[in-house]
């Protein structure tokens, strides 16, 4: 009985924080550094599950690097990254989309869907979801791509039919070429696009640091503002910075809060959006 | 971090019967019983909030027998029960409507608005609800009713416009006079007329016993038949019919389950609903 | 035969205005004076539901402070009033409520519901639809309160789905507390928050008067401008103030026309809107 | 005063009716009859409008037989009836159309929109609305046909649009020609597919007559079957004939009353809709 | 197989085109110099249907002069123009109603619908449509009208239900007369009104010339600008202006591009909106 | 002048097969035979944009053989077949994903995309669409699967919502594997289930013939029965009898008409559905 008695105390404390998120939009990064393991892929899964269930829209983007170096050195093709972006000829175009949307995509639509029929997963050329031409860049990228244009009707149609989009992060070109595109940069756009309330990032740090050497120094929240100064001030890791940019273009899109977050924790997000201690870093917009 | 890493679990427990209960309708019988302190009250009225931001329909229906004889009292007004019904002359079937609409009702609703404007008090004229006669009887009991038959359109408009109904147990006769009408039936009989999936009475005993005196007899789930057969073997306490009789009358309607619960452990549904261990009695339409 | 074609000229006599005021919102406002007997209370039911059958969303506010003060007189409860204003402690603040919602709301619903299941009952608890807060008075009310805001969503969607909402003028407190407020006062805000076509005060004065000596004095229509003259200049019977500041603060949101009606002529509604001899006082805005 | 209390009251009496008819559809044959004057026309076209406004959906149906063969005798065309059928040639046919469809409808269009905007005209090709065919006769009568079918979607989107149809009797045949179609079965076979609740026959005598000679044998209201009766015993007037046919042939596909009603008389359907005394015939059917 | 080839190819090249239009609304004006043989109606019927098919919304407004003549000349009735107005006395007035309404607009309407049953035809006095006043002319010209506005709520809610509404030039006065107005005038208006995306005059000339006497001359396309210094220049044929006019109208109200076609070419809609080649003068706003 | 008049025709004759397909869902197995040449792959894509624009609703299935062969050769996986089926263990299955679903699926996707933002890609995962299970077969294939259910709640929004689904033939088993399933018999599943008006297998031979050594018994139309007796009468070809038995399933479960088209001729489904000559096999359910 009295184990029943604290049960319903945790389902309560979850009630004001299901207040405050129902019918909000929330986009979530999911990386690869948050997908190391089947019970973590699970544990995720039943978070988006449940964020939907009590009248979150979820929107998932992903990318998903290893697999696809994983595949094309087994196909013996070259790997190489120039300034963290892959190079990417056509072979390789075509390794980085069937792993990215026949692999990954499904993995993740499949886990979501254990709980009911509602993820669908799509990649940039569904209903034109992201246009994107070339990235301009010396030397040259190949298929690397920058964004033109999030069209994101399909988005809210699925959304309005009460879907959960899970999108792989390919670009669509305009002669209907392919383009390998930074995940957090389509995750900042998409919440953009569809002027969502929140966008998380689910990596595989606990968040920002004002000294990344110092594990107490980890930041439980900031301002844009100050997060811009620490930008400019170089304060920054560079492995977060793509992330850190993915946070300040969504709010200066009005999204009000983004969040940095640990996904190898198990319930990450869960513990992020119904309990009162956050466990990553929240940028909020003013 | 361990202590999140417990949340976390418990949160996700519910998440089978989140989603197994999404978009069903629920009507709760809210007795006097469990109206005994003020944080029992806000304990129900939290549950009921959150099981509609999982997205259950809760509809609520009250009496509230003690206050309408406190206030009687006070009146200097007489006080007679005959077989278990209130006698209700024209002057105490005011008072029986002042008390339960204009102040049990209006609490009920006040609590539940705390965390938002969700709910909408009813009694039976509203949108002619509950249409009412008088109660064949003898003795003759005054304004005492039947239901002839619920009008739930009203009911149906607010609920899908998202509100919770709470209703009185007032019937409204031909014209206009006003019947007071037993909570348990009306709970049963609006259950009936919106096809609901579940009904619970909270009361303030644990279920039905095997055999009253023993406490280790509480029946956790029984068929109609069993029910049945226990209710012609004149098995069942007398204090309990009418809250078994609302059960049955409920599943021969098609409600698929009813459930007799003890209103005064503190969130009762919740743990009824949402965790695997049932704390009542359950009656299922086999 | 004759007979027959004069009812069909005084029936055709109401076309234009009906044409007028076909897909208009009236809020009414009904108060004590208006309510003294079975057959006034019937006539003003009979004219609301006509005016709903001929195209017009009505939506009624009422007070009730001559049963209040029987009621409390009953309990032997003090009354007092200062300045207008009855002091309303925790005590009578209940009595209030049960008055006003479980006695006269209920009276209101049951006479137009007679016609059909057209009338939806609430109090300022219902859907949160009147927030308020203590009113500031030297020396202290009790909870007599002023009006925060008006929450519409609920009376909109009631008119949406052809209900006649019935309004007790009751508001809700932040802490779940209520507060009596000036039926008036309440008529107004709404007309001024459901953008109403028009407000009518019912009660039992003809109208304004130049001067209230002189009954061939009252004034047939005035505009907004002569109304504030007249209230600047003192000029108006201090009893009908509230009811001229509830027409001017309707006008100044928006509402086109203020009408103050003696609420005892039978049908008296049914005279100022479908005939063309206004039988009260307009105040209109320009 | 005494004028306004007796005006109150004769709107007053209107209310039952109203109540009863709101949301009903009527369908209306008005004849060449009871359009013998401006001012008769400017009623039955007030009544129309009453009747919209509170809440009834009228559908007019008319022929216009006179003004037909007014303009057929100005042109030397040879004006030729057989069995009260008019022989109708190619040219004829010409100006049948061009009377009912380009005069008559766009009168009685004309009068009603001069209190809105509310009706449209239909001729049987409109939508596809009257499917006919030849009517198979010796002699052989030209362009006069038969219904096929009613094609009611384009009347159910105008009703549905809050317009009021009115239609001219030309029905459209399969090679695009037109026919000539008698309205009073047009009325009927109208009434029966939209499931009218209601079908008038303005003409322009009082009734059925027990004796037609005798007009004390004025019937108010007779059922089904003793109308059926009346006809196998050859007791109806010939004239009669086909408004008692239009009568049943609705009242077998589910009308529930069919009336026949003298429509030179000022605001006949008034009287006869929203007064207690029947003016005319009524046919009911059980 | 090599026919057949070739038919795939053409129906291939409307592909780009059908793109372009689909969702697009366009007003074509039909005048009498298209109107001249049975094979030429049956043509642009055909043209209009495979336009709605294929996703356009297509209103039709035509006029109708030479059939007007006819049947005045057949009555006896004095045909008079003055300044290329016809001018029109109550007599006259009825015989252009009739003849447009009910026999020039039934037969585009029936040539219509024998592709299925889309057309409605409506003229100004159905819904309100053209509400129109005497023009200001000296000589008098009696029934001649000018538009005072469009009432466009009737053909919105029929291209809603998936009509093609067919419009006769015929305007509504406010006392219920009727007005003779130009078609080419009315199409440009009801262009301007619905916000249409393409206006077509249908005519008997190729288009504009920059020397009428010159036929290789023809103008294929020219900007709203220069269209302007041609009429300001003087260098338009006095019989193209009111059709120039009605292209500038449109123009200026928003419409981007206005035609005007050879309505004599078989299909020449088809040809026009279907092909590359251009076959008349097209208007564009800049 | 002669061409664009031919031209003009050849558009006309299409007129009664747009009007007869307007509205109308059509499935399309698009089958590796059909996927030769980027050319071939283009026309296909230009005849199913060219269908939607013309108001049919397109539904792709496809498979991909020859490329998962062709890839699996690639990375040194074996290759097998068992009686027409592929051997698919779990690596290979991962390979049929990738080509499948992030490959051969985007690039028709794409392909239609160009002219438009209307297809959206799909697996049996995506909104639970193919519920599959392991097929029972000796010796055992792996992960070869049939159909459980096909879910089309997805379908059915995306068509609502006026995209082109492109459906990959991967299976979802329950606990969340994927599975291999024959393309033919997901589209005659579909067709079933979405209750489509037509099914067309595009492959890479002419048809059904008598003799399939003689290119001129080539039959163009067969009924449902005539099919079964040819079927059971082994007169069928091996390499056709999945896509008869397609055919046979869809007619059986509703679709009126299946089609067996060579798809490398190029527009052939424009030629078999806007054309009058058949150019394959068409089988009639009666």
């Amino acid at each position: 009985m009295k184990n029943l008695h604290q049960r319903a105390e945790i389902l309560m404390e979850a009630l004001p924080y299901i207040k405050a998120y129902h019918g909000k939009t929330v986009v979530i990064k999911y990386g690869g550094g948050a997908m190391t393991s089947v019970a973590l892929k699970e544990s995720i899964a039943s978070d988006i599950v449940l964020m939907k269930l009590v009248g979150i829209s979820p929107v998932i983007i992903h990318g998903g690097g290893l697999e696809i170096t994983a595949m094309m050195k087994r196909l013996d093709l070259p790997v190489e990254f120039i300034g963290g972006l892959r190079k990417t000829d056509a072979e390789a175009m075509d390794i980085v989309k069937m792993v990215l949307v026949g692999k990954i995509n499904k993995e993740i639509v499949s886990l979501i869907n254990r709980h009911g029929r509602m993820a669908v997963g799509l990649s940039g050329d569904d209903g034109g979801l992201i246009a994107a031409r070339k990235k301009k860049h010396q030397p040259d990228l190949g298929f690397v791509g920058d964004i033109d244009r999030i069209n994101a009707r399909v988005l809210k149609d699925l959304i309005a039919d009460d879907y959960v989009p899970v999108i792989a992060s390919i670009g669509a070109g305009e002669q209907g070429e392919s383009y390998n595109i930074n995940a957090d940069t389509v995750a900042a756009e998409v919440a953009a696009a569809i002027k969502a309330d929140k966008v998380i990032f689910l990596t595989d740090v606990e968040g920002l640091y004002r000294d990344f050497a110092q594990k107490h120094t980890l930041i439980s929240a900031l301002s844009y503002k100050e997060c811009k100064k620490m930008v400019s001030g170089k304060e920054i890791d560079g492995g977060m910075l793509p992330k850190v940019a993915g946070c300040m273009r969504a709010i200066e899109a009005g999204v009000s809060r983004a969040h940095i977050l640990n996904g190898t924790i198990p319930h990450a997000m869960l513990l992020e959006i119904f309990t009162n201690e956050g466990i990553g870093t929240m940028i909020s917009g003013d």
